[in-house]
């Protein structure tokens, strides 16, 4: 088990808190400092435990630091882990994140200085946001994408892949590239589609719908800047994968004006069979 | 409170021993006799509780009773309907039914000697489908619509009504048309959405979903003959919603297609808003 002497949060949403949360109930950190502009909500992150305590300058917070973990939405990360580095940071200190998207990141982040660095993504959390939410059980039994490049340290990487596993996450290992068409389709595809469904039911309709709908629709109440954000770093994976869904649908379309029973039963099937072959409850 | 000397169900999945295990836990029908040609299941049906007695022959089953639930899949409801009211049915006995489309079925019973059978469906239920899933608090809180015509007795109307909120569910009344198109929308379009995401999913990254594809598939594990039923029964009503969300995915492909994040923020909000507009949990 790792321990940590200070950790550091830029950040403190639900998976930056969910992090204090976990170190902290597993007794890997005592010292966790946030990072953030909004002091009432470092303040709340202090009454619910996922900090110790909070400072409002990056490079106060990360002198001493042996873990940073960067929570902020996707397109500040890469800005905030440079702010990081070019703080008195130490040279042995581990500097991950937990953002949504790791392509661009990386490449911002390219080159022998940013040996420190490893991105992670933690496939846990869902349609709520902030602290409020966060959970020290989060992580357990979830996936943990790492995407570690060339230039990651070796010392980075398993100290990345102990983090994770040691709030309970298993750890998969990918370059951000293959992260980024895997979380296209198994992500953000299905925000775009839980919203396209929200936003075309008619509002007069809405009091009829029952868990189906609200099943189908439920990411949609994701926030929406961070998704803005998480679109546009992911621009082409998630077109493809829209431009794959669309098509998809449109065998729907043609299956049901054209009466043809046998191709409605074969697309009900490979739905429910795809969906039925999946772990997720 | 109704009370029901002899209760007949016919079809004994989810809904219908739904009904005949709310109606004995309220203490509203002491025999419930089940109709079906599954002896294993009906077996099943009377271990659960939910059916006191059953029989294959639905003449002899309906000798007597004072109400039919008729819950077997959309397609067959009208001919068992006109089954019942064909046997030795009191005239007094009033027959519903839990299908999921309306329009064909009560087209199918237009005529003054239907006069006894109101149509039903109660918005509760899911993917999972059997007797094994029935429970008596099924219709607790959910809302069930139902569709008198022209041709149904006043009698038969309020006993619907009554029959429903005494197991727990609201009630709302609309013409067969409007309830179709309704369910179209909040149901049947949901259910469609998810099994194209479902299956045009690359099977290959399927270990790597998360809850939001979890949710946003989940209603894809349906009943395949179930389904197909209802797409054919309610065709028109579908496409004309399937054609208003394929539109909608246009916007989302275009907006980001041009990278317009005035556009995306837009999209983003509208489906936000519309989720959270609902009470779904």
């Amino acid at each position: 088990m790792p321990g940590y002497h200070r950790v550091v949060i830029v950040g403190v949403g639900l998976l930056g808190g969910s992090v204090g949360l976990a170190l902290r109930q597993r007794g890997l950190a005592t010292t966790i400092v946030g990072v953030g502009r909004n002091a009432a909500s470092l303040q709340q992150a202090v009454t619910r435990g996922a900090i110790t305590d909070f400072s409002e300058s990056l490079n106060v917070a990360c002198r001493g630091a042996d873990l940073v973990v960067v929570g902020t939405p996707v397109q500040s990360i890469a800005e905030f882990v440079k702010n990081c580095l070019a703080s008195e940071l130490a040279a042995d200190c581990l500097v991950t994140d937990v953002g949504s998207t790791k392509s661009g990141i990386c490449r911002q982040l390219a080159g022998s200085e940013f040996s420190q660095f490893c991105g992670s993504h933690p496939m846990a959390g869902g349609e709520k946001t902030g602290v409020a939410h966060a959970s020290a059980d989060l992580f357990l039994g979830k996936r943990t994408i790492i995407t570690p490049t060339a230039q990651t340290s070796t010392q980075a990487v398993q100290r990345t892949d102990q983090l994770w596993r040691s709030l309970g996450s298993d750890v998969v290992r990918m370059t951000p590239d293959e992260h980024d068409r895997t979380v296209a389709s198994v992500s953000h595809l299905p925000h775009i589609v839980a919203s396209a469904l929200a936003s075309t039911t008619d509002s007069s309709l809405i009091p009829f719908a029952a868990s189906g709908w609200g099943d189908t629709t439920r990411v949609a109440s994701g926030d929406v800047e961070m998704w803005r954000q998480i679109i546009s770093e992911n621009r082409e994976p998630i077109l493809s994968a829209l431009r794959i869904y669309s098509q998809g649908l449109s065998q729907w379309l043609s299956a049901i004006e054209s009466g043809d029973q046998t191709a409605i039963v074969s697309l009900l099937e490979s739905g429910k069979s795809a969906r039925d072959s999946s772990v997720v409850s």
